[in-house]
């Protein structure tokens, strides 16, 4: 199952805001179409953002009646703006971006050659995210022992990147295709309920047993000793090893870090950013109070409740056992190593 | 305001699961019929379920044909068992229940006579409970300073109780009355969302600032260091100072633990149930999968989910600062000395 492919012009993808229920796909045929996509978060998910992101790049440049490469790359630069407006937090939508554009710089004056080499860039980052993907369930699977219970926050699985593996769920699905029996505790994860919705559903499809819990449960479950370990993606890791991730991470990690059960996260190196020194510099992205006052347009709070709606937090690096990335699976105060250039 | 009241030969109920949309009035002629109200959560909150039972057996008398006393006790031992299964989890159900057994079994021979003892003790019983409110409120406010951020979880509000005051939202009431400016941060509280529904509707009735959360942005909030001190309610409190509270409690405590930020339980000594050794002895209740699966009618996760829905977790005394009661406010490890004459 691929979450997100460039088809002709188009960038096809999942509207993740309609499953369960629905398997829907919708078109985007120009950066503001993705943008819009991933502002209502009908994409969303660090790596698959990162696709996103390239994705409508590769639509703009497709579509673009830009006759020469400086009023393409003006273009592009254009539509790389509006993608990085979108969501402040993710490390891979700027990774996406930067990329795609560093191919179009290099691509010399002829117009068509840096359209050309735009879409292959984008289509490149789409098949790498696959394979990385791939190569973070091997790295983390040998983590993951016969019988075990595993707790995931939110959706780190193939819908949170391009698709097949998904990182935190691909360690589960790499473990289980080695013949482990595997159980998941899989948080609703509210407001918008991506772990009821989407790990839920994706959990079924692979055959993996789980049973879902709200978020106040965790606390719980941890007391009942029924976790073996955490396993969350990531939306951004700072150089010093701390992890921005979908809010209510943090607080799994100190639970965890209180029951001394292993917290694991897993990310592709893409996610690392070593611009970013700490979680403390990491800007958190501040979500619309309707995602918690209301629900399916239903009002629940009383009018004028003032919301604080924050979509990530950070845990820091002394909460985190270890970082799975397709290059090993590293201490989080050892993740500058990853990109030293005898460990790549 | 009054949550709940004898009124003719009926109780009358706030329908708590219609708030804050609509404030309407259930009338219960019947113990059944509380039991029901009971099940479906139009009332809830320990001290509230206290008054309650008390009333079921109140309206059972009231409404007897029974022509002797052994007949008349007979349908209240009846009544009592139908209440009793209604919710295991909580203390002053059972505390209720007892104390209007007792009455009625010291009334003596005359049909009459057990009948006015009965409705009388559970009278005495609801108004005890709005008395022994006003006190926690005035022994917790002494603990709260002006500019205060307190986080609350789930409803510990008037709603929870016979009215007027509550206990965790008595204590701020007070500690506002006092001219301490406060505000409070609300957990929404999944499943059934008593955060968002009815303590917002309480503190907005009350005048006080607050700010709605998910359950998820917990960490977050503590992280931010936006959290003065945590005043919860309990469900019961073992003799050892464990408190069983609604699920999601345990986790706020341990992030409190970690922020060391004071962690207070406001309760009645009805609440404390002496012959609970130990958190491990407390009965949780599990709840239908339905709450967690499905959101107002509306299916979220797909057919056939497994759910671990339990309403109340147990939250260890080494992680609660203080338990504030209408005796007094003590550490957990003496809430014995709370039923020793002397302190009384």
């Amino acid at each position: 199952m691929r979450t997100i492919e460039l088809r002709g012009k188009s960038v096809v993808m999942i509207d993740q805001s309609k499953l369960p229920s629905k398997l829907e796909y919708i078109y985007c045929n120009s950066a503001a179409e993705v943008a819009e996509a991933i502002r209502q978060m009908k994409i969303r998910g660090a790596p698959a953002l990162g696709v996103a992101a390239a994705m409508a790049l590769a639509v703009t440049a497709l579509r673009s009646k830009s006759r020469d490469a400086r009023a393409l790359l003006k273009e592009l630069r254009e539509a790389a703006n509006e993608i990085r407006d979108t969501r402040p937090t993710g490390a891979n939508l700027f990774f996406g971006l930067d990329r795609v554009m560093a191919a179009a710089r290099e691509a010399g004056d002829d117009v068509a050659r840096v359209r050309d080499r735009v879409v292959e860039e984008a289509k490149r980052i789409a098949e790498e995210d696959v394979e990385v993907n791939r190569r973070i369930g091997e790295n983390g699977a040998r983590l993951l022992e016969d019988g075990m219970t595993i707790m995931t926050h939110c959706n780190a699985g193939a819908l949170a990147t391009s698709g097949e593996y998904g990182t935190a769920l691909g360690v589960v699905k790499a473990a289980v295709e080695q013949g482990k029996n595997l159980k998941v505790v899989v948080t609703e994860t509210r407001p918008l309920l991506q772990g009821a919705r989407l790990t839920t559903w994706e959990l079924k499809r692979l055959g993996v047993p789980f049973v879902l819990i709200t978020d106040n449960t965790t606390g719980f479950v941890f007391r009942e000793g029924m976790v073996d370990c955490v396993i969350v993606g990531a939306d951004r890791i700072a150089a010093n090893g701390d992890v921005a991730n979908k809010v209510g991470t943090y607080t799994i990690a100190v639970l965890a870090n209180r029951h001394e059960v292993p917290f694991y996260v897993a990310a592709p190196t893409s996610t690392i950013d070593l611009r970013t020194g700490s979680g403390e510099d990491i800007e958190i992205e501040h979500r619309p109070s309707e995602e918690v006052s209301s629900f399916m347009g239903t009002r629940v709070a009383p009018e004028g409740t003032e919301v604080l709606n924050p979509a990530f937090d950070v845990t820091p690096a002394d909460l985190v056992t270890a970082i799975i990335t397709e290059r090993g699976v590293v201490k989080p105060e050892e993740v500058r190593s990853l990109f030293s250039s005898n460990s790549v």
